[in-house]
């Protein structure tokens, strides 16, 4: 039994079968009208997010399929103090696969120990939201036709932004993808990716503080949002947000083939001037992530005769600690923590559940 | 495209029309019920409205379709600060056909100018909600086999009755039909709709605030709830209270062919005594709720083919203002202001979202 | 049309009948994957119970019916105050049988003489959950493949935990039974289900405090959880709280036959390392409550051609009055109590709606 916990489950030739499947299913949707007919998905929104639950819940309805779940945890049986892993244990009695969003990073992966069905993670706090992954992924290669040799720019919070961290890492599997950052100095990318994805991977990149002179050389413009928060100081705020803001100005110089992105809900940063220009994506970026969803729902239910758990990878090492307060491994029932060496060289050993790099007990 | 955001945006003809397609789900509801196989509703309920959402959904259903959605704001996207016209166009993606409750006034149209889907305005804040009219319009219709020259009285609070006021609206659009308004005098029919519905359309109405007197006269009696919130003085509210509760009693002079309708929910303004009345039609006002529902979801997903969303009517008129504080324009990014002329001769001119006087911009 | 309050609304004869079925769509689930169609349940959940619902709604779909309702009362008409039976009433429009999860005592009594289609208790506060003790029954005769003769302990909160008292009760009725009560002093089971029903029935029991020693002699071991709120003394607590945790190491001495069942949400009274055990039941009881709620609804459903709503059992008796208060009759509009005498030696007379203790009025 597969489960999809995190976007490097998957290899790039599972990919590229997911993609084609999806591919397929937005050509030809009703050669897939029946094909789970029968079969119920259920999502479990320990917090709540519309877009993400109606995605999956269109994207198991148009497969003939039928849904339950809950939206929010007030509605769910946490509020009694059940662990994680016995409610995947319980819905496993109930649905055929089920996507789960939970503020606890590594969730999903504990579900997916306990559960005899499919998991998908839909978002397990800061950690991983493979499926929005994979429709941006989708996304440009429907686009494009292509993923390789693109040049992809992405701006706005690229310190915060889980989607931007988790698209560039999958981008640095395909060969002669270029990046240029756009940021705020204060919103820039983190070392730990740019060292640990964009070096390693050995990608071109460039950073840049100017959004509308980069936009020129761009094939992809993935847009994200600049929270007032984020800043320190609300005056550097003001005057930096409107440089971070697109509009049909600022892109008077833009390829005719680019493609604009946003993982959405847009704020502001995206004028609604540019909802018209024909290389805004972002609305069909959400069509993308029903199909690509059908596809892997597909895909996870081809997998479910076996009923095996996954086993949770890493081992038990009692010398070590997790120290990230929002970990599963913090308030699962008897879930004993467990951990994996990620480099052997500079001694980086992580918490195989939240990803976190694990301390020494002390 | 089409989508229902007002009562007015139906002819007379399209009404029939809808009506006879309703009768006829009712009368075969077996024929129906594939009629919108493969079809999703949305149901995006803002803020809660069991019964609608519920009428919505059930008649959706019934028709062999299914439904995604939302039941409140807190487990949507609003929560995000998404607008209404991203939420309309993203839903769009996900659905067929969306039914939407909005604190907002206005908040329907603007969902409409931006959805690919048809949009019903399921409540769009103290605006419109057209479903209920078409509800009540069809109970009456199927209760005495026409709407012309009917005699019927209203009781309860006409003055910030919604319900109350849309429903005389569309009776104006029938011949001969008398109009009877019951209520203490603190909750009477506002000047306007006297104004300009009663008395522009010539219509045959009378005053009272005798409940148990007027009764004999009428073929329809529409009751209303009256809140303690709206007397001023709570002593006024204790001493008439219970003259405009429905009893038995009361009823000893009406007609045998009467019909009782209320919206429900009712909380005491009719006794349970009344429900074994056989011309208590309150709770076949319900189901006929969900047959006028199905046939409207019918009939416009039948223009769905059509994706042009709607063109928000009226224009920019840069010298006008809307200073209603719960219109939809107060808040939708990026959303220019409309308005029209409604009364060339009094030089009256609304907002075209939530339909209040426009004022000069200072 | 018959409806489901209480588990003593079944004879012994219905609930073998009810389980055979049950049985029987575990064995051969295709031939009931249609058994439902173009049929609804509405799930009125007034306060959350996730596991229940869900469970109900796994039933439906799987019998190849539909789902509408709602999970909490927040997005509800009850914050309108619209009454219970209203509620009932108008839902009996939108859907063909509905399982209804109220806080009021008595409140699914109310519903069904109100409903003109079958309902389902869920839930009526601390008062009954039929299809939990239906449950708990059918797992017993599935994994024993009999009721009669069996040694039963009861490990935990006996003085509180609703579900221990049904299942009790429901035990009775099956000859040589042998319950064994296993709980600190301070939540012994109460003296009137010991007298009214342990004592009455004729049944073999015993009780201890100490469950290591207990688990030899059982066939079935019910676990339940113990709260820390249930105890005046917080060091009592936590002297005790272990001896009643479940281990692998309790079970040494353990029956190869023995079924270990609980309710749950579990918290931390069943170890997880007990789970792997196979003589752990819970998770098949989660499985064995979706058939049996498969095989209820498939059997109201059959009931359903008649809509005539349940008659209150009992009489007015203008002399008593129920002081519970959170029983139904406290808030639904116009109901009047009902009692009857349950005790006629004693005279023992108990409301009908929440079967506590009436008492002479003042």
């Amino acid at each position: 039994m597969r489960s999809l916990i995190d976007i490097q489950d998957l290899s790039v030739a599972e990919l590229d079968e997911l993609f084609a499947t999806a591919a397929d299913i937005a050509e030809h949707p009703a050669r897939y009208a029946e094909a789970a007919k029968g079969k119920k998905l259920a999502t479990l929104f320990f917090e709540p997010s519309t877009r993400t639950r109606l995605s999956f819940e269109a994207a198991m309805l148009e497969l003939g399929g039928s849904v339950i779940g809950f939206s929010d945890a007030d509605s769910s049986s946490a509020v009694k103090g059940e662990s994680v892993g016995d409610t995947a244990r319980v819905i496993s009695a109930y649905a055929d696969i089920m996507a789960m969003r939970h503020p606890r990073e590594g969730a999903a992966l504990v579900a997916a120990t306990r559960a005899t069905v499919p998991v998908i993670n839909a978002g397990d706090g800061g950690h991983a939201h493979p499926t929005q992954t994979l429709t941006d992924l989708f996304t440009i290669l429907r686009e494009h036709k292509r993923i390789e040799g693109l040049t992809v720019g992405f701006c706005g919070d690229l310190k915060y932004g889980r989607t931007v961290h988790s698209l560039i890492s999958a981008l640095s599997r395909y060969a002669g993808v270029k990046v240029v950052l756009i940021s705020p100095a204060e919103l820039s990318l983190p070392g730990y990716i740019k060292g640990g994805v964009l070096l390693e991977a050995g990608m071109d990149f460039s950073e840049t503080t100017d959004l509308e002179a980069a936009i020129p050389a761009l094939d992809v413009l993935y847009m994200t949002r600049i929270q007032r928060e984020r800043f320190p100081d609300p005056d550097e705020y003001e005057r930096l947000k409107d440089s971070y803001v697109l509009t049909p100005e600022k892109l008077v110089a833009a390829k005719p083939t680019l493609s604009i992105l946003h993982p959405l809900p847009r704020v502001n940063e995206i004028s609604v001037r540019v909802d018209a220009d024909p290389r805004a994506k972002y609305f069909s970026q959400v069509e993308n992530g029903k199909y690509v969803r059908m596809a892997l729902i597909l895909s996870l239910l081809a997998s479910a005769a076996d009923k095996t758990p996954l086993t949770a990878p890493g081992e038990e090492m009692p010398t070590m600690a997790c120290h990230n307060p929002v970990c599963i491994t913090r308030c699962e029932q008897e879930l004993l923590p467990r951990f994996r060496v990620t480099n052997r060289e500079l001694q980086i050993i992580r918490c195989v559940f939240c990803e976190k790099r694990a301390e020494e007990r002390r």
